[in-house]
């Protein structure tokens, strides 16, 4: 019934072609056509099924070791003969190590509570009618991901865990590897006696196959992207379904005229230290006047100490001499890179007009120890995580205790923050009469 | 600052010509630009502050009767001159007791509980900070209705109580009565001490206005289209951001082999014939084989006599001759007039189908005594509202308790079913923390 299949085993040379524009359509059809039969399944198929899939998929990656890696090595091979740089080829790498990381991946998604036909807020209406909501799965996932492997195995496993058929579009480059992953996750779904449609990944590496998918509202009913920005913006305004998504992390942390000094320091070397590349980490310091002097050598002490480049407002660098000049660009920049920039304000108000003309949403911090700014900050600033007192660092799924995370949306429609597993379903109206009628 | 503005009484001759294209946009972006400012006050503002200019709102309809019915007259005399029919120029009109219904309904709104700032599932992480979600505001809200001016005074409630701004656009033929509301919402507004920008009206009748304003999503966050299914689908077909909809309602009741006879007729009459216009309404009754011949007479009895035309697959006419011959349009059809399809099923799975080729996903029905087949259908039947020996007529937000509903969405993104005042906020996580940094 599939459109193609390559056997096992074989050159996997075919993915490298295009097809006929014709083709992909049909292909991608036939694959949406397959995930919505196979979503009904799932939808209905008890916790029990759906953990011995997870389990036996991650047995099968078990027993399947040496050929995901000898399909690894195949991508490698070419993407260095391709010139990738060495960055995305060790994205793309499955060593040992992230084997053993997808296994267990698989084992704690098995492990999660199931969201699905969870029923909340039932109550009586005057009428007679007992009324509440059930989780449901939403149906057909679309995730469009770039160059690491192991994300097939991952967003399989929560897509699957919360009901939902999956339609996995990974990287060119990965294809041999995600072929080799989805092969054990056929074989781990046909031992749970679950469609082995209920997740596939395409087998094809045409781009022409993803404006397909976004393009689906019939089959798809969500499309979740990982990668860069410029991916995602482009599948955004294209997409006829909803997209979860994040473009930017811009985050700010404010350090208010009340601010623990020693909370305020640590903070901001965490919020921009601890890691550089990571979408919750600081991009914009905002001092109060009263505290800049005082507090911004130590910080900038701190962050220079971790190798990390300030560029200030004129104010800031009336304070620190070090710090080069900050362009109007620069408030508006996620660095992912070991540069902040800082900006003295008057107060709270002046902080939160910045965050609101420059942050993406994503995740904001005051400190202070003062009640009544910290209630107007939690309040007022539109983001998807606020925080008092705390690192923007926090900003996670794992951190949050979601168990798993699928990405994190700095939408405000349907999942806010980091999305789980929670943030893969919705809720239907049930109704429990017993032969009632409305008057 | 706004773009232009008719004074008070005045002709409102302006609102039929059209402006040039460049006037329109530059019109909408002012208005996204003034609706993005007031929605941050909106989303600061205290329960007390929204729920006065409520109240103030009211009381200005209230003063102003007369100046709304004179508009009122204005429309229905151009309504009848350019030849709308009589169905439509009811719809428009404005008699006492309805701007009577839009005052108590000001008030209604008034006295609901305000979702905003609820903040749920606080709880310590093993890290030490506090997790949890507050409710806030979506933002921005665009509504876009037809003919019935007094969804201007309830679209424009229901955002302001849950901390939106909104901008309506109402229909040509409505745009005198439209702004005579308009101006009472802005009186009412100013004396909350709320911006008056914070429920936009819109002053031209111009289609390209809402082009515009379904594609700017720096301004407006989710678009609701009331109205009929040709609309829903151009702006859901156009729009760049969300839209909360429903396109049809094809809600079936399945009469299965384990129902109360009675219940059964009761049901089936009620959820046909109390109203027959609405979207909650059953548009096609599925039997089970084994009851067919016991209930089909009495339920088409109860039909007949309430004026339903019935129309059946080729088993239900061997029962009910007078039934005429269901094509496969019928299944897929949302009558919204006296008209039944009826279709005799093997059981619950060919009922369950049926119901997933052609059901619009709004609101099904089981009828039966049998526990677990009605745990199945509540469990496997994908649709917004899931019923068991209930009426479909109870789909509906004040029936479910929600106090209001600014529409019914059948898409299982954000919002789903009923649509009240949540449904118009979103969660964002707040973290309280002590200084907390990530390890």
């Amino acid at each position: 019934m599939r459109f193609f299949r390559p056997s096992t085993g074989g050159q996997f040379a075919q993915y490298s072609r295009g097809f006929a524009s014709m083709e992909v359509k049909q292909y991608m059809q036939q694959l949406g056509q397959q995930a919505r039969a196979a979503s009904r399944v799932l939808a209905a198929a008890d916790s029990g099924a759906k953990n011995r899939a997870l389990l036996a998929i991650a047995e099968a990656v078990d027993a399947a070791r040496q050929t995901i890696a000898d399909a690894n090595k195949k991508d490698l091979q070419a993407g260095e003969a391709a010139g990738l740089d060495a960055a995305l080829l060790d994205r793309l790498a499955l060593t040992p190590a992230r084997i053993e990381g997808v296994i267990e991946g698989l084992q704690q998604v098995a492990a999660l509570p199931d969201p699905v036909g969870a029923i909340s807020d039932m109550n009586y209406r005057p009428s007679g009618i007992q009324v509440g909501k059930m989780r449901v799965p939403l149906g057909v996932v679309g995730i469009i991901y770039e160059s690491r492997p192991n994300v097939t195995a991952e967003a399989a496993s929560l897509c699957l865990k919360s009901g939902n058929a999956a339609i996995l579009r990974g990287g060119s480059e990965a294809i041999h590897s995600n072929q080799a992953l989805a092969a054990c996750i056929r074989q781990g779904l046909a031992v749970a006696g679950l469609p082995e449609t209920a997740v596939q990944v395409l087998e094809t590496t045409d781009r022409a196959a993803v404006g397909e998918l976004i393009t689906m509202p019939e089959y798809v009913d969500v499309i979740v992207p990982r990668g860069g920005k410029g991916l995602i913006e482009r599948i955004s305004r294209d997409a006829q379904v909803t997209v979860i998504k994040h473009l930017d992390g811009i985050c700010h942390v404010y350090i208010d005229d009340a601010a623990d000094a020693d909370k305020a320091r640590a903070i901001a070397l965490n919020a921009k230290a601890q890691r550089f590349g990571t979408c919750n980490t600081m991009e914009t310091l905002l001092v109060a006047e009263s505290r800049a002097e005082e507090l911004l050598p130590g910080i900038a002490e701190d962050l220079q100490a971790a190798g990390v480049e300030l560029r200030g407002c004129p104010r800031t660098r009336q304070v620190l001499m070090g710090a080069v000049e900050a362009s109007e660009e620069d408030w508006a920049t996620e660095y992912l890179a070991p540069i902040l920039s800082v900006k003295v304000v008057a107060g709270i108000d002046e902080a939160m007009d910045h965050i609101a003309q420059y942050s993406s949403g994503h995740t904001e911090s005051i400190v202070t120890e003062n009640y009544t700014l910290a209630r107007r900050f939690l309040r007022e600033v539109d983001s998807s995580s606020v925080m008092i007192n705390a690192s923007t660092r926090f900003a996670d799924g794992f951190e949050y205790g979601l168990g798993a995370e699928i990405g994190i949306s700095t939408d405000k429609i349907h999942a806010r923050g980091p999305v789980g597993l929670e943030g893969l379903t919705s809720q239907k109206w049930v109704v429990f009469g017993n032969g009632h009628v409305r008057s």
